[in-house]
């Protein structure tokens, strides 16, 4: 089978829409960008054995590997719009492709996140994904904008993934690590009151220290709030809280809330029904990560070329 | 070293233009796109071993690497603005990612394209580019507008590149597998006159079976006209317009002119002191590539799941 066909039979999606004025098929595609908004791009690569167990299923790396795409532009609160793929297979496995093909295709539909193009080499398995999105100019979460008294917030349990890393059999906590779910309609909510967002990937501690870093201040965590699954709660707590710490492939967002649009904050979002567990408060000290009894907190958190 | 070290160590340029609101740091970058501008975007991979050999230099992979997508841009008459890198490295080696991106930048930075952000992960050596450019909407240049009696051109010398990758130690041809130059200048003159255009990157034969395609028409081609290199007018002839058909990894552009904007066409071009050689003419017979003499030619080209 031809490189050429490989796309056509797999990757060439019908109804593309209006804002795609070429799709797959030239030497590049071509988008129509509305007037007013800004482009918002970012690019992830998974590894097999890397950044998923070479034992997960084709359809969880397809649907895996434009989630974690899709969660930066969560994290952005941008609105996502078009990607491209960049397959590199060790060989063409037609039941592969097609279980790719769906759980890809299944949460790009979910988030009307159109195919646009790509590229298909051989080699060890790895998924390049850059996804594209459109956000109102200037509209954009950024990482640098939390204050000292900002409270902090994530939007759902931590530590799951990295649980279900070490534990295949618990259903729970395996779903959570190979269909991490982009919190692009929470974005959409939190984008009218945060002072700076960002998604975890690489573990609460690591991630929140970006933020800190952007914003040049220093956070206190009351550990004692962090969100865990009822799958985590049932495990040693202090095991637990290091994994919500420092477990990596979380994929929620982690965001700020100015004390002057708290009270708002929380009218519209128990009007919403939603809950969004608060866990610590930005400080004065500079990048220093404390708990509730004043310990600092030092990051674990998952890094590819760590140590 | 860690990841977050390696993209601001080596991949996070000053004097970003005013088109970037935001670049390596955050979540995801934003772009500015005018109005009146389409997006065109292409992606490509190479692989070590498979797009350039294991021996190659660090500062060739670099050229290499962005040179194959601006090319993809050359062919669809945009101009490029900005790219993405997603880099897999198997280890850290710092003489190598400086030889890189420096060979990176230079070419960049020659075309005028800022790298926005990407994604660093450890694994067998892989480099995916996606490049963005921008184009006058509605006036990209596509593979589809081929009509019957419109001659085809090619912008440089085909084969050399092929040639190199079988002898090392001719150095014009080895230059010209390692450093190819996307014809982006060149994509600026033709743009006004040509009905169809791509860049060849897996030889003369499939690649313009690829406009013929989208076009439904056929070509003659007159073998005596095909632009040969002085290197690869040494060897054989026969085995050196093997190289031209089918061999990969040219990067000049394959474009068609229609009847009537020809004696324009090379007015201008003799003016500009340009030479693009005229290879052959579009005729009737769909998907069938025909050379001087009756007799039919069948691609032999470069295909990375081919056999």
């Amino acid at each position: 089978m031809h490189e050429f066909n490989l796309i056509e039979q797999y990757f060439k999606w019908d109804n593309a829409p209006e804002t795609v004025a070429l799709s797959v098929g030239d030497d590049a595609a071509i988008l129509n960008i509305p007037v007013n908004q800004q482009l918002v791009t970012s690019v992830d690569t998974l590894i097999s054995g890397v950044h998923f167990p070479e034992d997960t299923s084709a359809h969880a790396i397809g649907h895996k590997a434009l989630a974690v795409n899709l969660s930066d532009l969560a994290a952005m609160g941008a609105i996502p719009k078009w990607f491209t793929l960049a397959l590199t297979l060790p060989e063409i496995n037609q039941s592969w492709l097609e279980a790719f093909s769906s759980g890809l295709k299944s949460i790009a539909d979910e988030h009307n996140c159109f195919l646009i193009g790509g590229d298909t080499t051989r080699g060890p398995l790895s998924i390049t994904i850059q996804v594209m999105g459109l956000v109102e100019s200037g509209k954009a979460l950024l990482r640098g904008g939390a204050k000292v008294g900002d409270k902090i917030y994530v939007t759902g349990t931590l530590g799951d993934a990295a649980f279900g890393l070490r534990n295949k059999d618990n259903d729970f906590c395996k779903q959570r690590l190979d269909y991490p779910s982009p919190r692009l309609l929470e974005s959409g909510f939190i984008k009218a009151f945060a002072s700076s967002c960002l998604d975890i990937s690489d573990g609460l501690l690591q991630d929140l220290s970006h933020i800190l870093k952007a914003s040049s201040v220093g956070a206190e965590l009351d550990l004692s709030l962090l969100p865990l699954s009822n799958e985590l709660r049932r495990i040693n707590n202090v095991e637990a809280i290091n994994y919500a710490l420092s477990g990596g492939d979380d994929y929620e967002l982690l965001f700020t809330i100015p004390s002057d649009k708290q009270a708002l904050f929380h009218q519209k979002l128990s009007k919403s029904g939603g809950v969004y567990p608060y866990i610590g408060t930005i400080t004065q000290e500079k990048e220093t990560i404390m708990d509730e009894k004043g310990h600092k907190l030092i990051s674990k958190g998952y890094n590819h070329f760590y140590g």
